[in-house]
Formats: C-alpha cells, sequence, structure tokens
C-alpha cells in the first residue's frame, strides 16, 4: 500500500492506518475468541424462520435506533419498528427524525442484499461519498453541508480536532487503501473482520470527511465489513448499539487517541468486550427459543406412548405452564387451565386428577409451594450426572 | 506459597511452579476465549435426558480409550462400551486391560458423584496417592513398583530423565501448593481452569512421582480440576483425548520443555488448540441432535393447521425423509414410503398425489435430482436475509 506522506503523518500521528495487534491485551484477545465462536453459534443454532425474521428486525431496529440517537435522534425501538412495519404515525415536528431512520434502514437493507456483490468488495471514496449521501437524503443538515462531497473547512468533535480540509482527500485515500490492503495477519476471518471494523470506525471518525453524517456513514461501513465477513447480521449492528449505550465512555475513548498519537488499546478493549456482551445478549434470546422447543418436543415425546385423553390433558396443562414465565401456585395453575377443561367439557375433579398423576411424574418442579416444569431434565446447566 | 528451594530449582528448573501468561501468543489466548464459550454453549444447548446421557457415555468412553490406549492398552471404543454396560466378554489374556479400564472409569464415577465434596477441593498427597492406588489395583504394574507410594528410584520418560527419587516428595509438595494458590490473574474461571489442567498434567508428568501410572494418575487430576470449575463433562475428557490422538507431538512437546528450561508456551498452545477442536466436535454432535428436533418441530407447526389424511401423509414423508442421512432420488423415496403408504392402505397414486403436493411448498429441497428436507428454513448459516 501507498504510504500516507511523511509531512501528513507529522500532523495527525494517529492517523497511520498501523495496527500494532500486540498492544492488545490477553484479556481483550480471549474476548476475540469468545465473539468468534459466538458468531458461529449464532449461526448454527436453528429457529424457525418466524423467530430468525423477527430476531433480525429486533436487532435491524436497535441498530438504526442506536445509530440515530448518538447523534440526537429521539424515536424509540417502537416507533422504529412502526416506521419499519409502515405503520408509524409520527407527528409533523419529529418527520425529520422519521426520514433520519429510513435512510438508515434503507442503507442497511441495501447493505444486507448486495453484500455478495462487486460493489461491497472494495471501499472506494465513491462509495463512501454514496453512503453519506444516503444517510443525508431529505433531512436538513449542517449549514452550508453538500452530502456526499468531502468538506473544504475545519471541523472538530468535543475537544478534538480533526485534521485540515485539505488533507482529506489524502487521509481518505490512505483510508481505502488500508481497507483493501487489512488481511488480519492470520487471525480468523470473524476476528479480523471485527479488528478491521473497530479500526475503520476509529481511522473514519478521526478524519471526520463530511461536513455531517460522519458518525452514520462510519457505522455503516462497520456494519458492511462486518456482515461482508460472514458474521450474523444481528452481530453486525452490535458496535454500534454499544456505543450509544455507553456515550461518554465512547467520546472518552475517541478523545484519548489523539492525545495519545494513535494508541488503540484501549478502545478495543472497550468495543470487544461490548461487542461480546452484545452477542451473548442475543445468544440468550436465541437459547430461550431453542430451549422452549425441546421442552415442547420433550414433552410429546414422553406423553406419545399414552396418547389416551387423560394424558393429553396432561400434555396441555403443561404447555399452558410452559407459557408462564414463572412458576405459580395451585390456585393460579386451576385458572390457567379452567378455560380448557370446561371446553373439553371437564370437571375441577378430572383437573385434580390429572394434577396428581402429572405430580408423580418428574415433569413438574416445585418450589415454595409454586410450580414450573421441570425444564432442569433438558438442560445441561450442571456437569453430566455420572 | 512456600518456595522450591533455590538449591531443587537449580537441578530441575522446568519445575519451577511459575507460569508465565505473557508467554502465550495472541492465537492462543484467542483459542482459549473460544474455548471458554464453547463450554458455556455446552452448557446451555438443551437435550433430551437419554441425548444428553448417552453424550456423556460417549465422551466418557473416547477418555477412558485415550487414557489408557496412550500406556498401550488395545480395547477399542466398542469394547469399553460393553465394559460399561457390563456385557463385555473379553479374552482371559486380556483381562488385565479390561481391569485398567474399569478402574478409570470407576475413578472418573467417583469424581463425578463427589466433585462438589470436601475430598476434591485440596489436592493433597494423600489424594494423589489414592488416585494413583486406584488406577493401578489389580493390575500388573512395573518391576517393585508400589502402587500409590511416591517412587524411590531413578526413572525416565523416552529422553526425558525426571528429578531424583529424593527430591520427589519435595517437589509433591510444591506441586500441591502450586494446586492451591493458583489463581489465574483474574481471569474467567474455566479459562483458568483450563491453564490449570495443562499445567498440572505437565508438572506432574515432569516430576514423574511413581514407578507407574503417572499419565492416567495426571490425566485424572486434569479431569478433576476441569469438571470442577463447572467444565460439562464431555469438555473435561477432551485434553486427554488430544494428547493420545497426537501422541508423537505430545511427547516431543514435553521432550522440548525440560530442554528450554520450563517453556510451556507451545505445549498451551499445542493443548489448547486440541481442546477448542474438541470442544467443537462436541458442538457438531449436539447441534444435529438440537437441528432435528426443531425441524420436526417446524413440520408440526406447518401441518398442524391442516391436520387432514394427506397433510399427515406428507408430514410423515418429511419425517421418513428426515431420518436418512443423504438426499434420495424420487424411486428411493417410494421404497422408503411403501410400506407407510401400505399399512395405511393407500396405494402408489397417493403417494405421488401426496409428493406432488409436497414439492409445491418449500419443504422439500431438490439438487441433482435428488431431494431432502429442506434444512435451510431453520439454519442461520448465512447472514439474516434483509
Amino acid at each position: 500500500m501507498k504510504k500516507i506522506s511523511e509531512k501528513l503523518l507529522e500532523k495527525c500521528p494517529w492517523i497511520s492506518f498501523k495496527i500494532n495487534l500486540r498492544e492488545l491485551s490477553f484479556t481483550t484477545w480471549m474476548l476475540l475468541g469468545q465473539c468468534v465462536s459466538k458468531c458461529d453459534h449464532i449461526k448454527r443454532i436453528p429457529l424457525s424462520p418466524a423467530v430468525r425474521k423477527e430476531l433480525h428486525k429486533v436487532y435491524l431496529i436497535k441498530g438504526v435506533v442506536a445509530t440515530t440517537a448518538i447523534e440526537g435522534n429521539t424515536l424509540t425501538e417502537e416507533q422504529v419498528r412502526d416506521i419499519l412495519e409502515n405503520k408509524a404515525n409520527i407527528e409533523p415536528s419529529k418527520k425529520y427524525l422519521e426520514q433520519e431512520v429510513r435512510n438508515i434502514i434503507e442503507a442497511c437493507n441495501e447493505i444486507g442484499r448486495n453484500i455478495r456483490s462487486e460493489k461491497y468488495k472494495t471501499v472506494s471514496n465513491e462509495l463512501i461519498c454514496e453512503l453519506n449521501k444516503n444517510v443525508l437524503t431529505n433531512v436538513p443538515v449542517e449549514d452550508g453541508a453538500i452530502p456526499g462531497a468531502y468538506r473544504n473547512r475545519q471541523v472538530g468533535v468535543g475537544r478534538y480536532r480533526a485534521p485540515a480540509a485539505q488533507d482529506v482527500s489524502h487521509l481518505m485515500n490512505g483510508y481505502c487503501e488500508w481497507l483493501s490492503s487489512f488481511d488480519g495477519a492470520g487471525i480468523d476471518e470473524i476476528a479480523a473482520a471485527i479488528i478491521k471494523a473497530i479500526a475503520s470506525h476509529l481511522y473514519f471518525v478521526l478524519i471526520h470527511p463530511f461536513d455531517d453524517g460522519n458518525g452514520r456513514t462510519a457505522r455503516l461501513l462497520e456494519f458492511m465489513i462486518l456482515l461482508s465477513s460472514g458474521a450474523p447480521s444481528p452481530a453486525a449492528h452490535l458496535l454500534s448499539n454499544h456505543y450509544n449505550a455507553t456515550r461518554a465512555e465512547y467520546y472518552r475513548h475517541l478523545d484519548k487517541i489523539s492525545k495519545t498519537k494513535g494508541d488503540m488499546s484501549d478502545f478495543f478493549a472497550y468495543a470487544i468486550q461490548g461487542l461480546r456482551d452484545g452477542l451473548q445478549d442475543v445468544i440468550d434470546t436465541i437459547i430461550v427459543q431453542v430451549q422452549m422447543v425441546s421442552w415442547r418436543h420433550y414433552v410429546y415425546q414422553i406423553f406419545k406412548p399414552i396418547e389416551n385423553d387423560s394424558a393429553k390433558r396432561q400434555r396441555e396443562i403443561l404447555f399452558l405452564l410452559s407459557e408462564c414465565a414463572n412458576p405459580l401456585p395451585l390456585s393460579e395453575i386451576e385458572k390457567l387451565t379452567a378455560k380448557y377443561y370446561l371446553d373439553k367439557g371437564k370437571t375441577q375433579k378430572s383437573f385434580t386428577r390429572d394434577w396428581n398423576s402429572l405430580l408423580k411424574t418428574d415433569m413438574i418442579a416445585e418450589k415454595d409451594g409454586k410450580y414450573s416444569p421441570n425444564y432442569s431434565l433438558i438442560l445441561n446447566q450442571l456437569p453430566f450426572s455420572m
């Protein structure tokens, strides 16, 4: 890759496009390993198409809210969902916030649809300008800002003073070259993409090439880098979520980088910890679904060989109880199942008989007089019993 | 912790009980992170009790075979399974091999049963001697060896010459103290246990405290350390498997440690890579089960609202096809389902009608004229479609 000129490097030594992976602590590497493993699991855990679609939507919404909220957009996740589902009714004074959100949704979808196409294989100045133009379409911009064109005046973010306007296009050339030459030094593809996405974000906001929309453009690039490495889409939104959820830390770290002449190791530690925690959340969400499917399957297995009416009713009690978030006392379980027994033309007496049979199995767990399905039967929380 | 005397350290500097975690490469740390994440997943993926029990058994068998095979035992996994299920019929000349296997099974089960008890909280000389005695119960031992007593003569393994007999009890005191003082410097509990298990194994075989049974005793300690940190039982057997499957490398690395005066970083890299690969295998095995359960659940969901006889038959075709490992041509599918249709009093014609209806759904995937269930519907292999 062509080198950034010495003169330019002297002016802003923190934008050197040289990442020293050896600066990262072993804790950070261990967290990065966890990220790699968790991305793999998210991709391999089976989900019904409806659940998968909803999961994708939830994380798209979180991502869109995060990337716009950090710029001051105040629309909530519920409102963004309504926009996505075309049933929003946003008041006129907030229409520009809706437009901001629509721009990001459209950009994410465009990237998702075309992720395997030539368009995103190499990141060019043209592509970056197009993304910036898209995020600013039909929304009010900073005075004098031209969407999709690099800036021609001095800017700053908080205490940080970005490089001079005349250096922007040189730096952005260096940025594009760095993006296409970064190869991750032989580490796993997803791990390399995570490092690249974080560094790409940092360099971008440090150069601050546009008058407006820099953060959003940077986060779209980050999304694109992660998605094109094979990271599952919820994972590709998580860095933005983390930056938004911990804004003060985010700005503190950014500021620190220019002061330490480009030491990015603390930022990496901060970002990778957030990504790991976010991935853990995704897995927690998915695992609940998988456990519920497994539980229903197990209940069917247990009651299948019997298949008399009483067994069917016991199965139904278990399913109704499975839909409750918390253990219930017997009186609540009676209420919960009352309609089912009524519809079947059955009495309170048959419920009691069924319930007592059920209690004799190991399918019900009891604690402090409250009952829940005995999920421990299908969980591996403890070392396997010997 | 009391220090190993300077004099002793001069004689065998590679047994210093000082692990320098900073010597490990970032690749090793990343792999260790993956191990942590994978242990977590193995514990959280739900399995039916029967599958879970079988999985536990499979890895117990693999572990027992590995730990005895590396010492020259030639019984196969099938034979060890038969021993475990009390239906073995081993010829008299190999009875001692059966006894060796029984000793390890009994020791693993004893550890598993009591893992939460006081007995295994601190590793003492007494416990170590008891383990050694147990692995050597009723099997032929090296000439003059006393099971459960530290050696009183010089030994070597391959080219390696172990410390002098008179130093063994001092070194083993140091070993026990090191085991109880090692705290993992703030890294995750499972990660610390992995480091501890590997180092414990190394120190043990380098000291080589017994005349016989050192390897097996070392591997039981390693199993105990992993299990008591909360690692799932299949995971706790994997290091032994790896050492056995790659014996030449294992001995080469052991030899290298004494030559490099105790640099264990290459051994850690070798062991952790093997552990990660082993954990990936466990997950591959589990995921197949989970995917099958999810697939059956999805098929039920799709056909439930219909529930006419034709829909029930289509569901049965899907289930029969799901039990086949490979895609089948139509002619094979006809054979596969023939008995079912016959039993239902149905003709070839109704099969053809059902099959054509099924083809109109997205439940069947076709490639090169062969058909399989369309598992892609429930998999997240690719980034979520937008």
